[in-house]
Formats: C-alpha cells, structure tokens, sequence
C-alpha cells in the first residue's frame, strides 16, 4: 500500500434513536467492533451530551474509531482509520448498521498520509 | 448548511519528528488550536506508542480533532470535525502546521451527515 493508512467515514442513517443516545451501549458495540475487524483497543473517551447525543473515540493500536450521534436525525456519524494494510476498515459497515438499526449507509474511504502527492477520489458508497 | 457537520482531514508533511514523538505538547497543540478555532473542549485520550509515535483525541462539544503521528515520517494525519454552522475547520491549518513546523499541507473538506443523498467531492487542496 502507497499509503501509511486507511480512513473510513461512515454515516449510518434512520438508526434507533434510543441506542444512539445510550453512552455504555455505545462504547460496547464500538469495542467489540473495533476488536471484531482485527483492531487492538488501548483506551475510550465518550460524552454524553445533554438534552441528547453522544461522541466517543476509541484509540486502537492502528488509529482511531469514533462515533458522534444525532438521536433527533436518527443518525450517526461513525470514523474507522486504521494504519497498515491488515485491518480492513469496511468490516465495520455491517455490524455497526446491524448494531444500531441502521435502515441505510453510506461510506467512503480515503488513504491517509500518502507517500505520493497523488490521491485518488471515490465517491460516497 | 445542508448538513450536520463539517469534516476536514489534514495532512501535515515533512514536520519535525522531536514535536511530533512529543505527547504532552501535542495534547497543549490540539487543545489550544481547538480553543483558537472557537471549539469547546470537553474532555480528551493521548497514547503515546513505542517506539514512537503518538494518537490523540480532543472530544469538543462541537465532535473531535484527532491526530496521528508518524514521527519515522515526519508525518501528521489530523482531523476537524465540527457540528454547525459557526466553526469553520480551514482556520486550524495554519496553526497546526506552524506549531509542527510542518513544510507543506493538505487537507480535504467533506460534510457529514447530508440530508439529502447527494455529496460533492472535491479533491486535496
């Protein structure tokens, strides 16, 4: 890979909005996917916002995963960034779809510090 | 704005390695660019890896800016992502890249959370 890693963004949209507003339930199905694609978790930090909403990030020994949640949009927002070529940050559309009940998705990955100046574009998927 | 957030991912190249192996000034770099770009910091994760290397999260109360560190490369991943209308991510470039002595730049901007399906792209700048 001509790159040091690779980034997903993910926006899971018309999910429960009793699961994206649930900060322990959050930070489990982050874990657990996180350990699901291969990733090694080291720590979290998640905050609950008030009326509702939640942000988390968990640092895995490849980058980061991290999720900010709409519970009144019924949406999420959801970043799988993952160095090295063994970890395939894709992975996690599934279970996190499934996790939060989300009715659709849509993602793009992007490399991350290319040893080129070129970079390739795609479109949201 | 047609969406909920806006994403910026900057690419920070050719930086000094000495700052970027550096945990405490990187969490005092990320926390005061956030406060400069008008962000609330709310709460954050620094890890510092062996050999090298070190990954941060600041959680605002407007999402996240994350960064990687690559010190071997002399090379920054950074993320701003903010909610709203108010923040505007492109001011932490300049910041960012002067507090890390980085040569050159460059970054995209994608917006998170479209409420309607389409999504321009636009390529590294």
């Amino acid at each position: 890979m001509d790159a040091l890693g690779k980034h997903l963004l993910l926006e899971l949209k018309d999910c429960n909005a009793g699961l994206l507003n649930d900060i322990e339930y959050l930070r489990i199905v982050l874990s657990d996917v996180a350990r699901q694609i291969g990733a090694t978790v080291i720590q979290d930090s998640f905050y609950q916002f008030t009326p509702q909403g939640v942000s988390g990030v968990i640092i895995i020994a490849e980058s980061h995963i991290s999720i900010h949640t709409w519970p009144e949009h019924n949406f999420a927002a959801v970043d799988v960034f993952t160095c090295g070529d063994v970890i395939e940050p894709k992975n996690a559309v599934q279970p996190l779809a499934e996790k939060l009940k989300a009715k659709s998705t849509c993602y793009i990955e992007l490399k991350r510090g290319t040893l080129t100046e070129s970079q390739a574009m795609v479109g949201w998927k």
